[in-house]
């Protein structure tokens, strides 16, 4: 047996050791059928990225291998994706022209930074920072994302050249092409198009009604494209569509994925290093939800930070072999699960079958126009868009619809990176805001039980001599000011008060800021003539307290709960109420 | 009687109208004590910001009157002073050379753009964003800065020419420049630097050990600058020392402040925009928290959005009157609040005073040398910089300890625009990454009590099925997942468990990524039939929940108190324990 630290970042040696027949043979199965869906998908994502066809095959080979060794989900299929993919041309689009070695070269370093930067995240632990991207930073995102690669398919459709990575860009150089459209591109785009939405739709119900079983009817669904690319290709070699202008996929080299070597000069480096994180970011966020998804319904674990090294192990395999920056992939892991794969061997089967086709299949694709490429992509992406996200925020809280409306807009008018960094930005502002103003209730006895609730939502019994005052925040930096304001106008306005008591029970933390207010608070209420006193206080905020001089200099004491508080500095809770409750020492 | 709105902006209508006999012969004692304390704290603060002499008088003469018309407090004196000067030095040294027309024309245009800034904040309510700056943050700042502005005047001592804005500029042109020593300078200035120690420290035990009255010894000891000023203008004077190498102030204007006009070249506010916005903030922070202290004394009020629009215009005044940045300064407030000023008319006192000055006394600081007014500078520098703070600090919090040292660290190293700003964002990034990882306790009935505390830390009742888990922090991106995680494994360990209850007394709020991760967890604990239930949700957090589905998927229940969670799902609280204690309904 490996020591256990290295057992540790290599989940293949669990279930590499109970590997058995049973297991082999589904995944084979779910190999096959996940081969067949990714050809196309892996042609079409290197197209949206701005790379030759192959680029997208062979970034689907010996990552998804790397990924089966390191990785800890059984079902994830590593690859190219659709959000990834449209940053990367985004990110490599700023360095070199599409087309050319430099823009390969460039997509090649753009991976191995990722990689470097997810394996760094994973020895680090540094997992945690993914959960800074909010659910509405990511549901916009998502949804803006998928508007911008619609868009940016939409000229192969219509045979337009098209660029720019924001919706202002690609709507005008749409508009500025109108009159080079050419009308066999967009019979056969338009066609495939509107042949896979009702493939989605309206094909499962209508193989049902003729008696196909729900299985048949399923794998059929997902071999729509496969269907696109046969007929399409079919078609464009038996019109000669290829002399008519429509643009065809062409010569894809008949090869294993070459052993290349990114470009690792100072320049591109310092170039790429921000859009590189905010794909490795965005990716293992996307990837991890996918995996936890379906670990979940198998009661199987994640384990975030080896999952950082999985993905990091797979981009790196990208960048040396000919690639671009992959990440797990929602459709692809989804049909690779339904299909019954058991163990991430079933990966290493797709990636022998990708193998396959790289070096036999290669020339069929000749003639595969790209508008069916494109009109898989813009099929595949909508389902992404979700705009009913801006009203269920907007229903539930205006602070995440600020967060989404931001992002949503953000990305679709500037780029992705600023949308989704705008997001995250402006997630962290609001809640640092709503933090330095915080709640701030008083609260009263709720009869007949030892409980205390705001004065303001429930029947409660008060003292005129005591203030309760409820804090529900963290005591910080931010805040501090803001509570010593708010008691001072509330004391200076009340003659009979005598004692306050801070009830603590929301208070996570003081820092030495909210220390310092305390210090104020507790003198100045002392000179006229206040005692301060804390309930509620809990051990680690009050371990931190004992660190100071705080305790000793309060006018008050600290109570072990409110109703002691209350037992012990008013007349109003003697034995004869109700029953003889005992207080705590 | 002016409308309301307009009078809310005037402070002056509520002190103007009582104004009488006794506070007018109160201010203007306090007036003249300031006035003469003045002259040299101005010319030194103009010398420590690379500007003429003169510029430090005009700064003092109009912002001392307008601030007299917008601000709250009764006792601040505004001008300029040392820690806003660095920082001006600092910005305005980075765009134009010292000593040019360029240079004081920049300094016009950063008061202008920082009273800008000011005012914006204040008619915009923006005073809480002060709240941002900690304080370890501003401790830590101060220190820096007063080592920093020892640093740079030491060069005036030795007569040394120095230049740069970091710790090991200065210290490296100090170095070069040994072989210029003057030794007439360093005579001078050493000799006023330690007669101006031992006025600080040994002079007032002297006077009051020989029968001299407290308030007469205080005035002495407050003196000392000026006869440092008298005695070595006149050596300088009487022996030629200016021939001899001794740097003077020499020749200033006789003239009342000139009416300027500010450059406001577009890329010159660019370059100038962010130094400005830290001066204001840092000057804002500096100012209001001499202003309440001396308004706490006396019981008076300070509102914080007011006080940012009379710094505004207090600094709008500078800049078309020949100044530089100011804001209310710390020893000049006290000196006035100490010598008995009732009302901001001190402060319009003293500008008369200083305005006399200007026109008057301007001739006799000719032979004024630099060496003393860096002596005055050093003197009341050293006083800020309290290197206990590190200690303090590592003694309460790690966290607190890395803001100061990190704040201290690249404000020496790297100047004070860099060293304040890492130290909001590393005190920001420390507290978000405290809360993504929220204390999260298991809690059990305190004996005799209805108060749930933690398992860990007190002796408490629990029950094998149920699992009470207080979560100590608002629930919110960063942290929904965490939670997710913590149960899951919580749960997936222990199996009598049949109810989960979150008890959620520190939970003020959930933002819809935590809402996200609560429905996640319902489904998935109810898969495992285990029921999830709430108990003490607060007001604010039941509001919001009630507008999603989670209340209505819930498995289990809401509880008004976690003592109603436990007598509901366990048989551990029947009526005849201890006593018959009424549950709420």
């Amino acid at each position: 047996m490996l020591p256990r630290p290295i057992a540790r970042y290599l989940p293949i040696l669990d279930w590499g050791r109970q590997y058995n027949r049973t297991a082999f043979s589904n995944d084979l199965i779910a190999a096959v059928i996940v081969t067949i869906m990714l050809v196309p998908q892996s042609l079409a994502y290197a197209l949206l990225a701005g790379l030759p066809p192959e680029a997208g095959i062979y970034a689907s080979i010996v990552p998804i291998v790397l990924y089966a060794i390191f990785g800890t989900s059984r079902a994830l299929a590593v690859g190219p994706v659709a959000v990834v993919s449209l940053m990367t041309a985004a990110a490599i689009g700023n360095v070199a022209e599409s087309g050319t070695m430099g823009y390969a070269m460039a997509a090649l370093t753009l991976a191995a930074l990722s990689g470097a930067i997810l394996l760094a995240m994973g020895f680090l632990r540094l997992g945690f920072l993914a959960n800074f991207l909010s659910h509405p930073v990511i549901a916009g995102f998502i949804t803006a994302s998928g508007i911008l690669i619609a868009a940016s398919q939409l000229g192969h459709i219509l045979g337009i050249k098209t660029h720019g990575h924001t919706l202002p860009e690609l709507l005008e150089s749409l508009l500025h092409g109108l009159d080079q459209i050419n009308i066999y591109t967009v019979m056969l785009g338009a066609g495939a198009t509107a042949f896979l939405f009702w493939v989605r739709k309206g094909l499962k119900p209508l193989l049902r009604g003729i008696g196909v079983s729900p299985k048949m009817a399923d794998v059929a669904t997902k071999a729509g494209p496969v269907a696109a690319v046969v007929a399409t290709t079919l078609a464009v070699w038996g019109f000669n569509l290829a002399e008519s202008g429509v643009k065809i996929v062409g010569d894809v080299p008949q090869s294993l994925p070459p052993l290349t070597m990114p470009d690792f000069s100072p320049d591109l480096i310092s170039a790429l290093f921000v859009p590189a994180l905010l794909i490795s970011i965005i990716g293992f966020v996307e990837s991890i939800s996918v995996a936890q998804t379906l670990a979940a319904k198998k009661r199987q674990r994640i384990t975030p930070d080896q999952e950082l090294i999985g993905l990091g192990a797979a981009n790196i395999g990208a960048a040396f072999t000919g690639g671009f920056p992959v990440t797990g992939g929602f459709s692809r892991s989804v049909v690779n699960f339904d299909a019954g794969a058991e163990t991430p061997a079933a990966g290493a089967f797709t990636a022998v079958g990708l193998a396959i086709a790289a070096v036999a299949l290669t020339p069929l694709v000749y003639f595969l126009p790209k508008a069916t490429l494109a009109a898989t992509i813009i099929v595949a992406v909508l389902s992404l868009v979700d705009l009913g996200i801006l009203k269920r925020a907007w229903g539930y809280s205006k602070k995440d619809f600020m967060a989404v409306a931001t992002t949503i807009a953000l990305t679709l008018g500037f780029g992705v990176e600023i949308g989704v960094s705008a997001g995250v930005i402006l997630s962290i502002l609001l809640y640092l805001y709503k933090t330095s103003r915080p709640h701030i209730a008083e609260v009263g006895l709720v009869e007949g039980t030892q409980h205390f609730r705001n004065i303001k939502r429930h029947a409660v019994r008060t003292d005129a001599s005591l203030l309760t005052i409820r804090i529900d925040e963290s005591l910080y930096f931010a805040n501090a000011r803001y509570l010593e304001d708010h008691l001072y106008n509330r004391v200076l306005q009340d003659c009979p008060v005598r004692n306050v008591v801070l009830m603590f029970s929301a208070v996570n933390e003081v820092d030495m800021s909210a220390l310092e207010s305390l210090e104020a608070i507790n003198t100045r209420l002392g000179e006229i003539g206040i005692k301060l006193h804390l309930s509620e206080v809990k051990g680690p905020v009050m371990d931190r307290l004992k660190r100071s001089h705080f305790l000793d200099d309060l006018t008050g004491e600290v109570f072990l709960s409110q109703y002691d508080a209350m037992a012990a500095l008013t007349d109003i809770l003697p034995a004869k109420d109700s029953a003889p409750i005992v207080t705590a020492a």
